[in-house]
């Protein structure tokens, strides 16, 4: 969308808060003339980069104007700019200082999922009650645009569950794993060897980061708040590569999903774990550090799919949100936000159902399946198929069962793990319905 | 995004044309208590669904108040309702009912892509001076919401590439002949008899409809008229089962493609023809009646994915257009149309580039490669892999060539038909490149 922009037109001021990776990339676009004159185009007004708070102001960075480079964001803020974009991260004073510029009457542009996943009711409604724009495209997988295709092309449809890889980290591990039969402690190990996990992986692999994520797409889709301290949540350290096979022959991938799903008229669950993806099901064909968003509405489903990190997809994120609340202040107008107010009620884990995989590490002796079996069937889970793999000391149990609630299944782990002939509990997957094309 | 709407907001009047398959799926949801709430939450108003315009207003439709059909589409536009949903079709009154709407002051949502590959500048600029909206999501891949991406999220970024899938039929056409190893006769036989496609399947197999969607999707990527009569075009009719088991072993599958490129800073091709795509590339993974849309841009490509065709999917994409118009009606604003003022040239099929797979039928008898070779070789087309299929009458030669220009081929392609050992030409495919992830 290039057009010439109205050389009359007042510039939108930009502010960005803030210069690591994805900082960098917004500003490189901002200063480079060639994107700025298309940022302009597709706004209809030129832009006015007025500075950039950084902790270290007098560090020169290539390619940055120093003149632009200041050290006190509140000063910044109180300039008075049109938009700010932030990319500080998660420090305390960040939504101070949101606060502090919605309160100006400044539009807000944030990647913080952190922030968010906590804030997000607040600083909607302080934006709302302000007439400014909160937009946070870059907050839920990187360079995919589905928070503007939640709010805007499948408002006001009957969405009915929303499943997300949203983790790039997890499903790298968890695809190199699958393709290359290798153990989860190798590959992570590889993976942070090259930066594609951080040196503490536990915000990633533990799950923490696709709930924030999962968080903000359930608050979305259900217009209801979730923080992610609701959400029901499990990594990915117990699953094997015994377990990738096992999955592959019963017509399974593995995937680290975010789970937001409506149960009823006015309940829904939100959770995070690995689960098992049919073969067929799109989500499976999505590989390495890709994310990728499905949707089911009433009318079907829809897929997105993208980098989901990475300085320059994220960037990209942060312009889009960037050219809508420029747009908007041209229009003199904000964006229908979210109310949030939906009264639906948060399931707990233990009332949500699926079929299960789960492996065992068991004795290899007569009579371990009778006694694991009667644990099964006392707390009502039926078994749908079991495979031993290996012999001896590396023998384990991989059962597939039919539908049955989390809690009979978290009774029935419990009390395998007591028998004497079961030495270790192994990966416990959710099995995802196969597409609804 | 549920919101209990204003009831002291004025409502939206919403005034439907057509009411077919789609028609009908759209004024469901308008006239569905829940519904039509859900909707009135995300725009902030409540909608008033004013009347139908159909051709036989007086035969009764279930589920359909008669009160609101009407005859006189025209006296109906000319009730000034805030916004016209036209689900006509391509007739040759639809125009003009889309500019008496718009010079009325209405915004209009259209799914009429056949109107649009031709009128799009026109109806544009008309809607941009009159200050209303012009939305035409479900012209474009059904339920996908590729046209809010581009016009929005991806909106000043630097787009390199657009290839979409976005001919259900031939899709499910190429995807179950290569699934069940079946000729194209055969599937298409069983496509028309199970209403997968059109008793005079032209407008699919032909390629008329990818074009169409094509001249839009580039219209948009590229701020550039194209129209559906500029863009190249290549059916599926001469794919066989043998050609799609070839690309399988080179590590190809065959999709039907609209391809929109930037082949410089002020040079683009569109165009529409079956493809050789990497079985790693993601568009490799749509299968059956699916559409999918696969953006480059410089952060990196996007794909989105969804049902193509159908009344409930395209419904969800007008459901989605009506919330954006109506928010902006509420907001007494209009989006900021494509300016589709480009320079940028359109860069004839002949100028282009890309590897090829070319099928042969030949006569099996000694000296036929030397002299099928010497055509390619003459016209500068290097070979990068022959492979011989079938024997006697059956016999094929199979040939993957690295990248020339189309009129290189085009050149050896007719000359190669001139030869007495060449029975038959068959299959031309492009190679496309593999993901840029």
């Amino acid at each position: 969308m290039r057009r010439v922009p109205d050389v009359t037109a007042a510039p939108i001021r930009v502010a960005v808060l803030g210069c690591g990776t994805v900082g960098a990339a917004v500003v490189g676009a901002l200063c480079d003339p060639a994107a700025s004159a298309a940022l302009a185009g597709a706004i209809g007004a030129p832009i006015e980069l007025v500075g950039i708070a950084v902790a270290h102001a007098d560090r020169p960075r290539p390619g940055i104007p120093s003149s632009l480079l200041v050290a006190d964001a509140r000063a910044l803020i109180d300039s008075g700019p049109d938009v700010i974009v932030e990319l500080i991260g998660p420090i305390p004073e960040t939504l101070e200082l949101l606060h502090a510029a919605i309160d100006q009457g400044a539009s807000v542009v944030t990647a913080n999922k952190a922030l968010l996943a906590t804030h997000l009711a607040a600083l909607t409604s302080r934006a709302a009650s302000r007439g400014v724009d909160l937009y946070y495209e870059a907050a839920v997988a990187g360079a995919i645009p589905i928070v503007r295709v939640l709010r805007t092309s499948l408002a006001g449809q009957h969405l009915t569950r929303v499943l997300g890889i949203v983790n790039g980290t997890t499903n790298f591990i968890l695809t190199t794993m699958e393709r290359e039969r290798r153990d989860y402690e190798d590959v992570l190990a590889e993976a942070i060897a090259r930066g594609f996990a951080e040196a503490d992986p536990s915000a990633d692999v533990d799950g923490h980061d696709a709930a924030q994520k999962a968080a903000l797409l359930a608050s979305i889709a259900f217009d209801r708040v979730v923080l992610d301290s609701d959400v029901a949540r499990e990594g990915i350290a117990k699953v094997t590569a015994a377990d990738l096979d096992a999955a592959g022959r019963m017509g399974f991938v593995v995937r680290l999903l975010a789970v937001a799903e409506r149960l009823g008229p006015e309940a829904i669950s939100v959770r995070v774990h690995p689960a098992m993806v049919p073969k067929d099901h799109p989500l499976a064909a999505v590989d390495g550090a890709a994310n990728a968003v499905f949707v089911e509405a009433a009318s079907g489903p829809v897929m997105l799919q993208g980098a989901g990190a990475g300085g320059s997809p994220t960037a990209s994120a942060v312009l889009g949100d960037l050219v809508a609340a420029g747009r908007n202040r041209v229009a003199r107008t904000c964006e229908h936000a979210p109310s949030l107010d939906g009264a639906c009620r948060l399931v707990e884990l233990g009332e949500t159902t699926s079929a299960f995989y789960l492996a065992l590490e068991v004795l290899d002796q007569p009579g371990v399946l009778a006694a694991v079996a009667t644990v099964f069937g006392s707390n009502g889970v039926s078994i749908e198929s079991m495979e031993q793999i290996g012999r001896a000391a590396d023998a384990r149990l991989v059962f597939l069962t039919h539908p049955a609630t989390e809690a009979q299944m978290a009774a029935t782990a419990l009390q395998l793990d007591k028998l004497e002939a079961v030495t270790a509990l192994g990966a416990l997957l959710r099995v995802v319905d196969g597409p609804s094309r």
